[in-house]
């Protein structure tokens, strides 16, 4: 499954130039590059620093190069291998933009499995040994660059993300922040893809032994991996521990659950309850819907998980439970990938700094 | 957690004596071999081939030598460490009990993860290539061996084992097998010690982030595990992979339960009807119970989870909640080890080899 759809109209026509090589960036211009470290993949985009003065930001943004790599979450590959595929991406993106570290401004990482101070710190003591030190860095959770993805670059609001994994993540105006799930597989995040996954696969085998009632999902699951019987679903699952290997099986749910079985549709069910859950409980303590419950604040959704599908659609389904609650909560689809969101948090934090600076 | 107590009065007094070295073992008589291969431990025992006229065992079963060794589930360490942990569990207790593999008449290993032919063929392809030919040998589920343990050597009932894993295996009279759970964290072992302590934990960051009620369990598995706040357990769950590392919380859940935290007696009461299903499952398929119902049938209760604990007695109640639907199933506590129960398994193999040898 991919989490986050290419939605960039100027990326996707810079892509189809790779054949060039490098591509021309008057040499020497300031440049800003943002990072989207996800359990699936890793994404770094490279842009232009535009003028803090220019507060409205254009029609299209401006993204000068783009790459990709796998996951950077340190609890799924471990830290060597997050290190490594993140310091790829971003030469990467450099070397495509046509731009050197002398041109880079500003870096913001959004990481996903950065949830402690401790976790933060590391990555920056890391960064800061293998970049030049003019370079400015900020280090955060993936759901902060998703939420500025949505909201471009203003941080108030939530976010929801669910794809491999999932996490509710909110600001307040007045700068307070709170998350809730995103603590991985072991500790409870079934409202993910991989979530989701893990019950269905679970479903099929309590059905094999007698556990619970026969499910479509048996057979759609074994064709999908061309294995012939559920007791080969035990090997399967543990010859490999990628997280994303199992969250891929999400299509097979929703379309089981589209043809009216019964057990798949209870696995959606729930996984939009414990959604809508982590949501309330970020909403709850930042109090982002006002004191009377009906302020109106954004809900940004991103992860395939949250993306349409045919009648199914578990983003919608959130949504509606949420607004029970809160009817002021309006949903966001970002129109740019989240990377994008961490280039545009990297100049807002520059701004922000250089208006101290001028204060001081 | 350990996985099964020792409670073989003859092997703790041969383990007294390790300091010796080799035992005396009248070199040259025959011997077995029995392995128990868990996900937290694995025990080889050696034990002299008994005369297979002989159908009334001894009341203290003579055990030559003992010896353990780590996780041998290749599913949870892999292939290769699961291999080496059997070779070198089988050569120390060999080496102890005074005896060579030439005096070796049968191999009987029990191993935790067999869960298809393929998994029993791999091991036995890999045992004939470093093992001597004329050993006879005999691969299997660890259940079977837990099973043996409880009924000293007769394959009927049903054996239950919930340690780190959980899994319910059953014999009926004429051959057949079933066996249901036993499927690892992944896939919905949720009675087993790994899955209490998941569902603990998770429990734990649910308090914490606004999705769940607060619970003592916080504080006590904070304390175990000397944290100081439940963001540091995200770190700390997936710092290290090992089953057995979670599955070691289980006491602080029970602890909690036992003083009355409902989120605790929660998380209990949902693994014993997890594990009352898991055998409710296998007796069904097997009719164990006979055709009225009402047969009587053992129930080999086996693993750290199913020990009587001060006043919360996961085992006892899982016995209490089978006995609803089936008033025959008596419950019994294997007074030998399972590696022991793999032993008997060979006797009673070789003695059909032999019976079938001389019928022919």
């Amino acid at each position: 499954m991919k989490d986050h759809r290419l939605q960039n109209g100027e990326v996707g026509a810079l892509e189809e130039e790779e054949g060039d090589g490098q591509h021309e960036n008057g040499h020497g211009s300031a440049v800003v590059l943002g990072v989207d470290g996800g359990t699936t993949s890793t994404v770094c985009v490279c842009m232009p620093l535009l003028p803090f003065s220019d507060r409205d930001l254009p029609d299209t943004l401006p993204v000068l190069a783009r790459a990709v790599a796998g996951c950077s979450n340190h609890n799924s590959v471990g830290e060597t291998a997050s290190n490594n595929t993140i310091e790829q991406v971003m030469a990467e993106a450099l070397c495509k933009s046509g731009s050197t570290w002398s041109a880079v401004r500003a870096v913001c990482l959004g990481v996903s499995g950065v949830n402690h101070p401790t976790d933060q710190e590391r990555i920056l003591q890391w960064l800061r040994d293998i970049l030049p030190s003019h370079v400015k860095l900020f280090v955060h959770n993936d759901a902060l660059a998703a939420l500025a993805s949505g909201t471009m670059g203003k941080l108030h609001g939530c976010v929801l993300i669910a794809g491999t994994g999932c996490i509710s993540y909110g600001f307040s105006k007045d700068g307070r922040e709170a998350r809730a799930a995103g603590a991985g597989p072991v500790l409870g995040d079934w409202g993910s893809g991989y979530g989701i996954a893990a019950q269905a696969l679970t479903a099929v085998v309590k059905a094999h032994d007698g556990r619970g009632p026969q499910t479509m999902l048996t057979d759609s699951i074994l064709k999908a991996l061309s294995l012939s019987s559920p007791d080969e679903l035990i090997g399967w699952t543990y010859a490999d521990p990628s997280w994303a290997r199992i969250a891929a099986l999400v299509p097979e749910v929703v379309s089981c659950a589209e043809a009216g079985d019964e057990i798949a549709n209870k696995v959606l069910d729930d996984a939009v309850q414990e959604l809508a859950l982590s949501v309330r409980a970020v909403v709850q303590r930042l109090r982002l819907c006002g004191e009377d419950g009906n302020g109106s604040f954004p809900i940004v959704m991103v992860g395939g998980v949250l993306e349409a599908n045919k009648s199914w659609d578990i983003g919608k389904e959130v949504i509606n439970c949420i607004r029970k609650y809160y009817p002021g909560a309006y949903p966001i689809r970002p129109k740019v990938e989240p990377a994008v969101g961490a280039a545009l948090l990297a100049w807002n934090f520059l701004e922000k700094e250089s208006e101290r600076h001028y204060n001081s």
